[in-house]
Protein backbone atom coordinates (compact mmCIF):
# COMPACT_ATOMS: atom_id res chain seq x y z
CA UNK A 1 0.00 0.00 0.00
CA UNK A 2 1.30 3.42 -0.72
CA UNK A 3 0.97 5.35 2.28
CA UNK A 4 0.50 9.30 1.56
CA UNK A 5 4.07 11.20 2.37
CA UNK A 6 1.81 14.06 4.24
CA UNK A 7 -0.40 11.72 6.15
CA UNK A 8 0.01 12.20 9.83
CA UNK A 9 -1.36 10.20 12.10
CA UNK A 10 -2.65 11.70 15.64
CA UNK A 11 -2.57 9.32 18.60
CA UNK A 12 -5.83 9.48 19.93
CA UNK A 13 -6.68 7.69 16.82
CA UNK A 14 -4.83 4.76 18.27
CA UNK A 15 -5.85 6.05 22.13
CA UNK A 16 -4.90 2.92 24.09
CA UNK A 17 -1.03 2.48 22.91
CA UNK A 18 0.97 4.49 25.02
CA UNK A 19 3.84 6.92 23.34
CA UNK A 20 6.07 3.87 22.27
CA UNK A 21 3.61 1.61 20.72
CA UNK A 22 2.34 4.76 19.13
CA UNK A 23 5.43 5.34 17.64
CA UNK A 24 6.20 1.92 16.61
CA UNK A 25 3.52 1.31 14.71
CA UNK A 26 3.64 5.07 13.31
CA UNK A 27 6.70 3.51 11.95
CA UNK A 28 6.15 0.59 10.50
CA UNK A 29 2.74 1.29 8.75
CA UNK A 30 5.31 3.72 6.90
CA UNK A 31 3.36 6.79 8.10
CA UNK A 32 6.19 9.38 8.25
CA UNK A 33 4.62 11.80 11.44
CA UNK A 34 2.59 11.87 14.43
CA UNK A 35 0.45 14.12 16.51
CA UNK A 36 0.76 13.51 20.02
CA UNK A 37 -1.17 13.86 23.22
CA UNK A 38 -0.42 14.99 26.23
CA UNK A 39 -0.99 12.28 28.77
CA UNK A 40 0.89 9.50 27.33
CA UNK A 41 3.99 12.36 27.13
CA UNK A 42 3.73 12.98 30.85
CA UNK A 43 3.38 9.04 31.38
CA UNK A 44 7.29 8.81 30.10
CA UNK A 45 8.17 12.32 31.33
CA UNK A 46 8.96 15.02 28.70
CA UNK A 47 12.85 14.61 28.39
CA UNK A 48 12.34 11.00 27.50
CA UNK A 49 8.82 11.26 25.10
CA UNK A 50 11.87 13.89 23.20
CA UNK A 51 14.36 11.27 23.15
CA UNK A 52 11.66 8.74 22.01
CA UNK A 53 9.82 10.84 18.98
CA UNK A 54 13.94 11.59 18.06
CA UNK A 55 14.55 8.39 17.52
CA UNK A 56 11.62 7.51 15.87
CA UNK A 57 12.78 9.85 12.83
CA UNK A 58 8.96 10.91 12.47
CA UNK A 59 7.61 14.86 11.72
CA UNK A 60 6.05 15.93 15.30
CA UNK A 61 2.58 17.71 13.91
CA UNK A 62 0.62 18.97 16.90
CA UNK A 63 0.79 18.67 20.42
CA UNK A 64 -3.01 17.50 21.95
CA UNK A 65 -4.39 19.28 23.89
CA UNK A 66 -4.85 22.33 26.02
CA UNK A 67 -7.62 25.37 26.21
CA UNK A 68 -10.25 25.02 29.07
CA UNK A 69 -9.89 28.42 29.66
CA UNK A 70 -13.79 29.69 29.99
CA UNK A 71 -13.92 29.75 33.93
CA UNK A 72 -14.24 33.58 35.46
CA UNK A 73 -11.29 34.56 37.01
CA UNK A 74 -9.61 32.65 40.32
CA UNK A 75 -7.67 29.78 41.61
CA UNK A 76 -9.28 27.52 38.63
CA UNK A 77 -8.45 30.06 35.71
CA UNK A 78 -5.15 30.48 37.21
CA UNK A 79 -4.18 26.60 37.20
CA UNK A 80 -5.54 26.74 33.63
CA UNK A 81 -3.46 29.12 32.23
CA UNK A 82 -0.29 27.53 34.15
CA UNK A 83 -1.37 24.15 32.54
CA UNK A 84 -1.38 25.89 29.26
CA UNK A 85 2.14 27.34 29.34
CA UNK A 86 3.63 24.31 30.81
CA UNK A 87 1.84 22.50 27.33
CA UNK A 88 3.21 25.73 25.19
CA UNK A 89 6.89 24.07 26.63
CA UNK A 90 6.29 20.81 25.72
CA UNK A 91 5.02 21.59 22.12
CA UNK A 92 8.51 23.40 21.66
CA UNK A 93 10.49 20.64 23.08
CA UNK A 94 8.48 17.68 20.74
CA UNK A 95 8.72 19.94 17.97
CA UNK A 96 12.42 20.67 18.27
CA UNK A 97 12.82 16.58 18.50
CA UNK A 98 10.98 15.67 15.59
CA UNK A 99 12.30 15.08 12.39
CA UNK A 100 12.96 18.12 10.11
CA UNK A 101 9.19 19.98 8.88
CA UNK A 102 7.85 19.09 12.44
CA UNK A 103 5.20 22.61 13.00
CA UNK A 104 5.22 23.54 16.55
CA UNK A 105 1.70 23.57 17.00
CA UNK A 106 -0.58 23.24 20.27
CA UNK A 107 -4.55 22.54 19.51
CA UNK A 108 -6.41 24.48 22.06
CA UNK A 109 -9.97 23.69 22.91
CA UNK A 110 -11.89 26.63 24.32
CA UNK A 111 -14.19 24.86 26.89
CA UNK A 112 -17.61 24.36 27.82
CA UNK A 113 -19.83 26.29 29.89
CA UNK A 114 -18.92 26.48 33.53
CA UNK A 115 -21.67 24.38 36.01
CA UNK A 116 -24.44 26.92 36.27
CA UNK A 117 -24.12 29.02 33.53
CA UNK A 118 -25.55 30.29 30.58
CA UNK A 119 -23.55 33.21 29.36
CA UNK A 120 -21.95 32.23 25.90
CA UNK A 121 -21.03 35.02 25.15
CA UNK A 122 -19.01 36.03 28.63
CA UNK A 123 -17.26 32.64 28.01
CA UNK A 124 -16.15 33.74 24.94
CA UNK A 125 -14.37 36.60 26.00
CA UNK A 126 -12.44 34.62 28.79
CA UNK A 127 -11.27 32.75 25.86
CA UNK A 128 -9.99 35.78 23.82
CA UNK A 129 -8.65 36.69 27.63
CA UNK A 130 -6.90 33.78 28.27
CA UNK A 131 -5.07 33.69 24.81
CA UNK A 132 -3.63 37.01 25.21
CA UNK A 133 -2.02 36.12 28.44
CA UNK A 134 -0.49 32.88 26.70
CA UNK A 135 0.78 34.73 23.61
CA UNK A 136 3.95 35.97 24.87
CA UNK A 137 4.94 32.53 26.35
CA UNK A 138 3.97 31.53 22.73
CA UNK A 139 5.62 33.45 20.98
CA UNK A 140 8.93 33.35 23.01
CA UNK A 141 8.77 29.58 22.53
CA UNK A 142 7.73 29.60 19.03
CA UNK A 143 4.69 27.82 19.13
CA UNK A 144 2.06 28.68 17.25
CA UNK A 145 -1.44 27.82 19.22
CA UNK A 146 -4.35 26.31 17.24
CA UNK A 147 -7.53 27.61 18.35
CA UNK A 148 -9.98 24.84 17.32
CA UNK A 149 -13.68 25.31 16.76
CA UNK A 150 -15.81 22.21 17.73
CA UNK A 151 -19.26 21.08 16.56
CA UNK A 152 -21.76 23.23 17.97
CA UNK A 153 -23.44 19.85 19.86
CA UNK A 154 -20.37 20.20 22.05
CA UNK A 155 -21.27 23.73 22.75
CA UNK A 156 -22.17 23.87 26.62
CA UNK A 157 -19.94 21.36 28.01
CA UNK A 158 -16.85 21.13 26.23
CA UNK A 159 -16.23 23.96 23.35
CA UNK A 160 -17.68 27.60 23.02
CA UNK A 161 -16.10 28.21 19.64
CA UNK A 162 -18.48 26.53 17.35
CA UNK A 163 -17.24 27.75 14.21
CA UNK A 164 -13.84 28.58 11.83
CA UNK A 165 -15.52 32.19 11.53
CA UNK A 166 -15.60 32.44 15.32
CA UNK A 167 -12.16 31.14 15.70
CA UNK A 168 -10.62 33.25 12.93
CA UNK A 169 -12.29 36.32 14.72
CA UNK A 170 -10.70 35.56 18.55
CA UNK A 171 -7.02 34.85 16.11
CA UNK A 172 -7.36 38.43 14.52
CA UNK A 173 -6.39 40.02 17.53
CA UNK A 174 -2.61 38.55 17.43
CA UNK A 175 -0.51 37.58 15.52
CA UNK A 176 -0.85 34.70 12.68
CA UNK A 177 2.63 33.03 14.05
CA UNK A 178 1.20 32.43 17.29
CA UNK A 179 -1.99 32.02 16.88
CA UNK A 180 -3.88 30.45 13.89
CA UNK A 181 -6.54 27.65 13.88
CA UNK A 182 -6.84 24.21 13.62
CA UNK A 183 -9.75 22.87 10.45
CA UNK A 184 -11.01 19.52 11.46
CA UNK A 185 -13.29 18.65 8.94
CA UNK A 186 -15.63 16.30 11.71
CA UNK A 187 -16.22 19.83 13.26
CA UNK A 188 -17.26 22.33 10.46
CA UNK A 189 -18.31 19.73 7.00
CA UNK A 190 -21.82 21.46 7.97
CA UNK A 191 -21.01 24.58 8.02
CA UNK A 192 -22.60 27.22 4.60
CA UNK A 193 -19.28 28.83 5.17
CA UNK A 194 -16.67 26.58 5.67
CA UNK A 195 -15.27 27.14 2.53
CA UNK A 196 -15.30 30.34 2.50
CA UNK A 197 -13.59 30.76 6.06
CA UNK A 198 -11.00 27.96 5.01
CA UNK A 199 -10.19 30.45 2.29
CA UNK A 200 -9.79 33.25 5.08
CA UNK A 201 -8.09 31.36 7.15
CA UNK A 202 -5.68 30.57 4.60
CA UNK A 203 -5.13 34.41 3.73
CA UNK A 204 -4.44 35.53 6.74
CA UNK A 205 -2.12 32.60 7.48
CA UNK A 206 -3.67 30.90 10.13
CA UNK A 207 -4.54 27.24 8.86
CA UNK A 208 -1.71 25.78 11.74
CA UNK A 209 -3.39 22.00 11.19
CA UNK A 210 -5.66 20.30 8.66
CA UNK A 211 -7.25 17.24 10.67
CA UNK A 212 -9.34 14.67 8.71
CA UNK A 213 -11.83 12.20 9.94
CA UNK A 214 -15.97 11.43 8.55
CA UNK A 215 -18.97 11.88 10.03
CA UNK A 216 -21.78 9.40 10.05
CA UNK A 217 -25.07 8.59 11.59
CA UNK A 218 -26.56 7.32 13.48
CA UNK A 219 -23.91 8.99 16.25
CA UNK A 220 -22.53 6.76 19.18
CA UNK A 221 -24.36 7.10 22.19
CA UNK A 222 -21.41 9.20 23.69
CA UNK A 223 -21.31 12.22 20.67
CA UNK A 224 -17.77 12.24 21.21
CA UNK A 225 -16.86 9.05 20.23
CA UNK A 226 -18.67 9.11 16.80
CA UNK A 227 -15.18 9.82 14.26
CA UNK A 228 -14.89 7.71 11.27
CA UNK A 229 -12.45 6.65 9.10
CA UNK A 230 -11.48 9.16 5.91
CA UNK A 231 -14.68 7.84 3.42
CA UNK A 232 -16.68 5.78 5.65
CA UNK A 233 -19.45 8.86 6.20
CA UNK A 234 -20.78 11.63 4.47
CA UNK A 235 -18.56 14.81 4.33
CA UNK A 236 -16.87 16.01 1.23
CA UNK A 237 -12.99 15.80 1.17
CA UNK A 238 -12.70 16.72 -2.41
CA UNK A 239 -14.45 20.51 -1.80
CA UNK A 240 -12.86 20.76 1.91
CA UNK A 241 -9.47 19.55 0.77
CA UNK A 242 -8.96 21.71 -2.50
CA UNK A 243 -10.01 25.01 -0.50
CA UNK A 244 -7.67 24.08 2.28
CA UNK A 245 -4.80 23.42 -0.21
CA UNK A 246 -5.24 26.56 -2.41
CA UNK A 247 -4.50 28.29 0.16
CA UNK A 248 -1.04 26.81 0.31
CA UNK A 249 -1.09 24.89 3.36
CA UNK A 250 1.46 22.58 2.73
CA UNK A 251 1.67 20.69 6.30
CA UNK A 252 1.18 17.42 6.82
CA UNK A 253 -2.63 16.37 7.57
CA UNK A 254 -3.43 14.36 10.92
CA UNK A 255 -6.37 11.98 11.34
CA UNK A 256 -7.83 12.03 14.61
CA UNK A 257 -10.29 9.49 15.04
CA UNK A 258 -12.13 9.05 18.62
CA UNK A 259 -13.93 5.64 18.21
CA UNK A 260 -14.45 2.46 20.76
CA UNK A 261 -14.16 0.29 17.77
CA UNK A 262 -10.81 1.89 16.20
CA UNK A 263 -9.87 2.19 19.88
CA UNK A 264 -10.26 -1.65 20.14
CA UNK A 265 -8.46 -2.52 16.95
CA UNK A 266 -4.88 -3.54 17.15
CA UNK A 267 -2.69 -0.27 16.66
CA UNK A 268 -1.26 -1.32 13.92
CA UNK A 269 -3.89 -2.56 11.80
CA UNK A 270 -5.60 0.93 13.29
CA UNK A 271 -3.01 2.98 11.54
CA UNK A 272 -3.18 1.14 8.09
CA UNK A 273 -6.54 1.54 7.43
CA UNK A 274 -6.48 4.83 8.72
CA UNK A 275 -3.22 5.45 6.11
CA UNK A 276 -5.78 3.60 3.43
CA UNK A 277 -8.75 5.73 4.11
CA UNK A 278 -6.72 8.82 3.70
CA UNK A 279 -5.41 7.57 0.54
CA UNK A 280 -8.47 7.07 -1.10
CA UNK A 281 -10.53 10.01 0.25
CA UNK A 282 -8.09 12.93 1.09
CA UNK A 283 -4.69 12.11 -1.18
CA UNK A 284 -6.71 12.54 -4.55
CA UNK A 285 -7.20 16.31 -3.53
CA UNK A 286 -3.91 17.24 -2.77
CA UNK A 287 -1.94 19.45 -4.98
CA UNK A 288 1.37 18.93 -4.09
CA UNK A 289 2.99 16.14 -2.16
CA UNK A 290 6.09 16.28 0.37
CA UNK A 291 7.30 13.08 -1.91
CA UNK B 1 -50.23 27.81 39.09
CA UNK B 2 -50.98 30.75 36.09
CA UNK B 3 -50.41 29.42 33.00
CA UNK B 4 -49.05 31.71 30.30
CA UNK B 5 -51.84 32.80 28.29
CA UNK B 6 -49.20 32.63 25.14
CA UNK B 7 -47.88 29.01 25.92
CA UNK B 8 -48.91 26.36 23.16
CA UNK B 9 -48.21 22.83 23.62
CA UNK B 10 -46.48 21.24 21.15
CA UNK B 11 -47.84 18.27 20.54
CA UNK B 12 -44.51 16.46 20.38
CA UNK B 13 -44.36 17.31 24.12
CA UNK B 14 -47.02 14.50 24.73
CA UNK B 15 -46.05 12.11 21.81
CA UNK B 16 -48.28 9.17 23.06
CA UNK B 17 -51.32 10.79 23.57
CA UNK B 18 -53.43 10.78 21.13
CA UNK B 19 -55.36 13.71 19.27
CA UNK B 20 -58.63 13.80 22.15
CA UNK B 21 -55.76 13.07 25.29
CA UNK B 22 -53.82 15.72 23.68
CA UNK B 23 -56.44 18.37 22.97
CA UNK B 24 -57.91 17.27 26.90
CA UNK B 25 -54.96 17.66 28.81
CA UNK B 26 -54.22 20.84 27.11
CA UNK B 27 -57.44 22.14 28.49
CA UNK B 28 -57.04 20.72 31.50
CA UNK B 29 -54.11 22.81 32.41
CA UNK B 30 -55.09 25.69 31.29
CA UNK B 31 -53.47 26.32 28.53
CA UNK B 32 -55.08 27.93 25.50
CA UNK B 33 -53.25 26.93 22.44
CA UNK B 34 -51.63 23.46 20.62
CA UNK B 35 -49.21 22.90 17.93
CA UNK B 36 -50.43 19.85 16.05
CA UNK B 37 -48.73 17.12 14.78
CA UNK B 38 -49.69 14.99 10.81
CA UNK B 39 -49.37 11.66 12.43
CA UNK B 40 -52.42 11.68 15.48
CA UNK B 41 -54.38 14.41 12.77
CA UNK B 42 -54.46 11.36 10.21
CA UNK B 43 -55.68 8.87 12.76
CA UNK B 44 -58.94 10.03 13.29
CA UNK B 45 -59.26 11.95 9.58
CA UNK B 46 -58.93 15.62 8.77
CA UNK B 47 -62.63 17.11 9.23
CA UNK B 48 -63.11 15.01 12.46
CA UNK B 49 -59.64 16.81 13.59
CA UNK B 50 -60.95 19.75 12.81
CA UNK B 51 -64.08 19.41 14.74
CA UNK B 52 -62.71 18.21 17.71
CA UNK B 53 -60.08 21.36 17.87
CA UNK B 54 -63.23 23.65 17.44
CA UNK B 55 -64.85 21.72 20.03
CA UNK B 56 -61.99 23.00 22.02
CA UNK B 57 -61.92 25.84 22.40
CA UNK B 58 -58.24 25.81 21.70
CA UNK B 59 -56.00 28.64 19.69
CA UNK B 60 -54.20 26.02 17.02
CA UNK B 61 -50.22 27.43 16.27
CA UNK B 62 -48.35 25.20 13.68
CA UNK B 63 -48.77 22.27 11.94
CA UNK B 64 -45.92 19.69 12.12
CA UNK B 65 -44.33 18.65 10.45
CA UNK B 66 -43.56 18.58 6.90
CA UNK B 67 -40.65 19.17 4.03
CA UNK B 68 -38.06 16.39 3.69
CA UNK B 69 -37.65 17.74 0.01
CA UNK B 70 -33.85 17.29 -0.62
CA UNK B 71 -33.77 14.46 -3.55
CA UNK B 72 -32.82 14.71 -7.13
CA UNK B 73 -35.90 15.02 -9.62
CA UNK B 74 -37.77 11.61 -9.47
CA UNK B 75 -41.00 9.64 -8.02
CA UNK B 76 -39.49 10.13 -4.76
CA UNK B 77 -39.27 13.83 -4.65
CA UNK B 78 -42.86 14.15 -6.27
CA UNK B 79 -44.42 12.31 -3.72
CA UNK B 80 -42.85 14.63 -1.42
CA UNK B 81 -43.79 17.50 -3.25
CA UNK B 82 -47.57 16.05 -2.94
CA UNK B 83 -47.48 15.57 0.45
CA UNK B 84 -46.13 18.85 1.03
CA UNK B 85 -49.37 20.13 -0.76
CA UNK B 86 -51.87 17.86 1.47
CA UNK B 87 -50.03 19.21 4.46
CA UNK B 88 -50.66 22.95 3.38
CA UNK B 89 -54.58 22.19 3.27
CA UNK B 90 -54.46 20.52 6.50
CA UNK B 91 -52.57 23.38 8.14
CA UNK B 92 -55.50 25.69 6.42
CA UNK B 93 -57.65 23.51 7.47
CA UNK B 94 -56.93 23.35 11.31
CA UNK B 95 -56.14 27.42 11.64
CA UNK B 96 -59.55 27.82 10.30
CA UNK B 97 -61.25 25.23 12.72
CA UNK B 98 -58.81 27.57 16.31
CA UNK B 99 -59.85 29.87 18.12
CA UNK B 100 -59.58 33.43 16.84
CA UNK B 101 -55.86 33.90 17.32
CA UNK B 102 -54.77 30.45 15.50
CA UNK B 103 -51.99 30.94 12.91
CA UNK B 104 -51.96 29.22 9.95
CA UNK B 105 -48.11 27.76 9.85
CA UNK B 106 -46.80 24.74 8.45
CA UNK B 107 -42.79 23.94 10.18
CA UNK B 108 -40.97 22.21 7.09
CA UNK B 109 -37.86 20.43 7.79
CA UNK B 110 -35.57 20.27 4.96
CA UNK B 111 -34.30 16.71 4.98
CA UNK B 112 -30.20 15.12 4.92
CA UNK B 113 -28.48 13.81 2.74
CA UNK B 114 -29.75 10.98 0.35
CA UNK B 115 -28.12 7.74 0.57
CA UNK B 116 -24.67 8.03 -0.88
CA UNK B 117 -24.82 12.03 -1.37
CA UNK B 118 -21.76 14.26 -0.16
CA UNK B 119 -23.21 17.08 -1.67
CA UNK B 120 -24.73 19.56 1.01
CA UNK B 121 -24.44 22.38 -1.22
CA UNK B 122 -26.92 20.89 -4.12
CA UNK B 123 -29.49 19.48 -1.40
CA UNK B 124 -30.25 23.07 0.09
CA UNK B 125 -30.69 24.31 -3.90
CA UNK B 126 -32.80 21.59 -4.16
CA UNK B 127 -34.43 22.72 -0.56
CA UNK B 128 -35.37 25.95 -2.21
CA UNK B 129 -36.47 24.95 -5.08
CA UNK B 130 -39.24 22.56 -3.48
CA UNK B 131 -40.08 25.74 -1.15
CA UNK B 132 -40.36 27.69 -4.89
CA UNK B 133 -42.75 25.36 -5.85
CA UNK B 134 -45.15 25.65 -3.21
CA UNK B 135 -44.97 28.74 -2.49
CA UNK B 136 -48.49 29.17 -4.58
CA UNK B 137 -50.08 26.65 -3.32
CA UNK B 138 -49.17 28.01 0.60
CA UNK B 139 -50.27 31.67 -0.87
CA UNK B 140 -53.67 30.10 -2.09
CA UNK B 141 -54.33 28.62 1.73
CA UNK B 142 -53.20 31.42 3.53
CA UNK B 143 -50.45 29.15 4.78
CA UNK B 144 -47.31 30.47 5.83
CA UNK B 145 -44.23 28.37 5.65
CA UNK B 146 -42.03 27.90 8.75
CA UNK B 147 -38.26 27.16 7.27
CA UNK B 148 -36.89 25.42 10.62
CA UNK B 149 -33.10 25.45 10.69
CA UNK B 150 -32.26 22.15 12.81
CA UNK B 151 -29.36 21.94 15.18
CA UNK B 152 -26.13 21.34 13.08
CA UNK B 153 -26.06 17.79 14.52
CA UNK B 154 -28.56 16.49 11.88
CA UNK B 155 -27.37 18.25 8.85
CA UNK B 156 -26.17 15.35 7.50
CA UNK B 157 -29.60 13.07 7.64
CA UNK B 158 -31.98 15.08 8.92
CA UNK B 159 -31.63 18.95 8.08
CA UNK B 160 -29.22 20.58 5.62
CA UNK B 161 -30.42 23.80 6.52
CA UNK B 162 -28.64 24.32 9.77
CA UNK B 163 -28.85 27.98 10.85
CA UNK B 164 -31.71 30.71 11.61
CA UNK B 165 -29.61 32.91 8.96
CA UNK B 166 -29.58 30.43 5.86
CA UNK B 167 -33.48 29.82 6.38
CA UNK B 168 -33.60 33.29 6.67
CA UNK B 169 -31.66 33.59 3.08
CA UNK B 170 -33.87 30.51 1.42
CA UNK B 171 -36.69 32.56 2.97
CA UNK B 172 -35.43 35.86 1.25
CA UNK B 173 -36.50 34.58 -2.45
CA UNK B 174 -39.91 35.26 -1.19
CA UNK B 175 -42.95 36.77 -0.20
CA UNK B 176 -42.90 36.79 4.21
CA UNK B 177 -46.69 36.14 4.22
CA UNK B 178 -46.09 32.64 2.99
CA UNK B 179 -42.60 31.92 3.47
CA UNK B 180 -41.14 32.69 7.17
CA UNK B 181 -38.68 30.43 9.47
CA UNK B 182 -39.05 28.78 12.55
CA UNK B 183 -36.71 30.22 15.70
CA UNK B 184 -36.28 27.03 18.19
CA UNK B 185 -34.20 27.56 21.20
CA UNK B 186 -32.80 24.29 20.76
CA UNK B 187 -31.49 23.91 17.24
CA UNK B 188 -30.04 27.65 17.50
CA UNK B 189 -28.85 28.58 20.66
CA UNK B 190 -25.20 28.27 20.36
CA UNK B 191 -24.90 30.01 17.56
CA UNK B 192 -22.57 33.01 17.46
CA UNK B 193 -25.14 35.38 15.26
CA UNK B 194 -28.49 34.14 17.19
CA UNK B 195 -29.15 37.41 18.13
CA UNK B 196 -28.73 39.25 14.97
CA UNK B 197 -30.33 36.64 12.72
CA UNK B 198 -33.07 36.66 14.99
CA UNK B 199 -33.43 40.56 14.52
CA UNK B 200 -32.94 40.13 10.83
CA UNK B 201 -35.93 37.64 10.97
CA UNK B 202 -38.29 40.16 13.13
CA UNK B 203 -37.37 42.84 10.71
CA UNK B 204 -38.20 40.95 7.60
CA UNK B 205 -41.76 39.93 9.52
CA UNK B 206 -40.66 36.32 9.41
CA UNK B 207 -41.27 34.83 12.63
CA UNK B 208 -43.63 32.39 11.76
CA UNK B 209 -43.30 30.38 15.43
CA UNK B 210 -41.20 30.90 18.08
CA UNK B 211 -40.63 27.46 20.02
CA UNK B 212 -38.52 26.88 23.29
CA UNK B 213 -37.15 23.95 24.94
CA UNK B 214 -33.74 23.34 26.67
CA UNK B 215 -30.19 21.79 26.15
CA UNK B 216 -28.41 19.86 28.42
CA UNK B 217 -25.63 17.45 28.75
CA UNK B 218 -24.97 14.62 28.19
CA UNK B 219 -27.17 14.44 25.25
CA UNK B 220 -29.35 11.19 24.90
CA UNK B 221 -28.15 8.20 22.93
CA UNK B 222 -30.29 9.38 20.20
CA UNK B 223 -30.03 12.92 20.46
CA UNK B 224 -33.34 13.28 18.82
CA UNK B 225 -34.44 12.91 22.63
CA UNK B 226 -31.85 15.41 24.34
CA UNK B 227 -34.72 18.51 25.17
CA UNK B 228 -35.48 19.32 28.39
CA UNK B 229 -38.15 21.62 30.18
CA UNK B 230 -37.40 25.15 29.23
CA UNK B 231 -35.24 26.21 32.60
CA UNK B 232 -33.42 22.88 32.68
CA UNK B 233 -30.54 23.28 30.76
CA UNK B 234 -27.92 25.98 29.79
CA UNK B 235 -30.25 28.00 27.32
CA UNK B 236 -30.21 31.39 28.27
CA UNK B 237 -34.16 32.52 27.47
CA UNK B 238 -33.74 35.88 29.08
CA UNK B 239 -31.84 36.95 25.85
CA UNK B 240 -33.20 34.94 23.16
CA UNK B 241 -36.99 35.74 23.90
CA UNK B 242 -36.49 39.33 24.48
CA UNK B 243 -34.92 39.52 21.11
CA UNK B 244 -37.90 37.89 19.57
CA UNK B 245 -40.44 39.61 21.48
CA UNK B 246 -38.32 42.83 20.32
CA UNK B 247 -39.12 42.09 17.24
CA UNK B 248 -42.70 42.92 17.83
CA UNK B 249 -43.64 38.90 17.50
CA UNK B 250 -46.79 38.55 19.66
CA UNK B 251 -47.93 35.14 18.56
CA UNK B 252 -48.48 31.70 20.79
CA UNK B 253 -44.97 30.61 22.21
CA UNK B 254 -44.70 26.60 21.92
CA UNK B 255 -43.06 24.55 23.86
CA UNK B 256 -41.85 20.89 22.08
CA UNK B 257 -40.12 18.49 23.34
CA UNK B 258 -38.92 15.08 22.37
CA UNK B 259 -37.64 13.38 25.19
CA UNK B 260 -38.33 9.62 26.15
CA UNK B 261 -38.66 10.47 30.06
CA UNK B 262 -41.48 13.17 29.30
CA UNK B 263 -43.28 10.87 27.07
CA UNK B 264 -43.20 8.43 29.86
CA UNK B 265 -45.06 11.27 31.88
CA UNK B 266 -48.70 11.27 32.37
CA UNK B 267 -50.05 13.74 29.65
CA UNK B 268 -51.69 16.18 32.17
CA UNK B 269 -48.57 16.19 34.23
CA UNK B 270 -46.06 16.34 31.25
CA UNK B 271 -48.73 19.24 30.39
CA UNK B 272 -48.36 20.61 34.05
CA UNK B 273 -44.98 20.80 34.13
CA UNK B 274 -44.21 22.46 31.02
CA UNK B 275 -46.45 25.33 31.78
CA UNK B 276 -44.52 25.69 34.81
CA UNK B 277 -40.88 25.38 33.18
CA UNK B 278 -42.27 28.13 30.85
CA UNK B 279 -43.94 30.45 33.45
CA UNK B 280 -40.67 30.41 34.98
CA UNK B 281 -38.18 30.78 32.47
CA UNK B 282 -39.52 32.25 29.31
CA UNK B 283 -42.56 34.06 30.59
CA UNK B 284 -40.68 36.73 33.20
CA UNK B 285 -38.78 38.02 29.62
CA UNK B 286 -42.26 38.57 27.46
CA UNK B 287 -43.16 42.10 26.77
CA UNK B 288 -46.82 41.17 26.30
CA UNK B 289 -49.67 39.03 27.13
CA UNK B 290 -52.70 37.94 25.42
CA UNK B 291 -53.96 37.89 28.67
Amino acid sequence: MVVDPRLSINQATIKYADLATALRVTQDAGVQAIGVWREPVHEVGLDVAARMLTDSGLRFTTHCRSGFFTMPEGPARRASIDDNRVAIEEAATLAAAGAPGSTAVLVLVAGGLVDGSRDLIGARERVREAIGELVPDAAAAGVQLAIEPLHPMYASDRCVVSTLGQALDIAADFDAATVGVTVDTFHIWWDRDVLASIARAGAEGRIATYQVCDWKTPLAADVLLSRHYPGDGVIDFASLTRAVEATGYDRDIEVEIFKEEIWATEPLEAVRRTAAGFAAAVSPHLLESRS
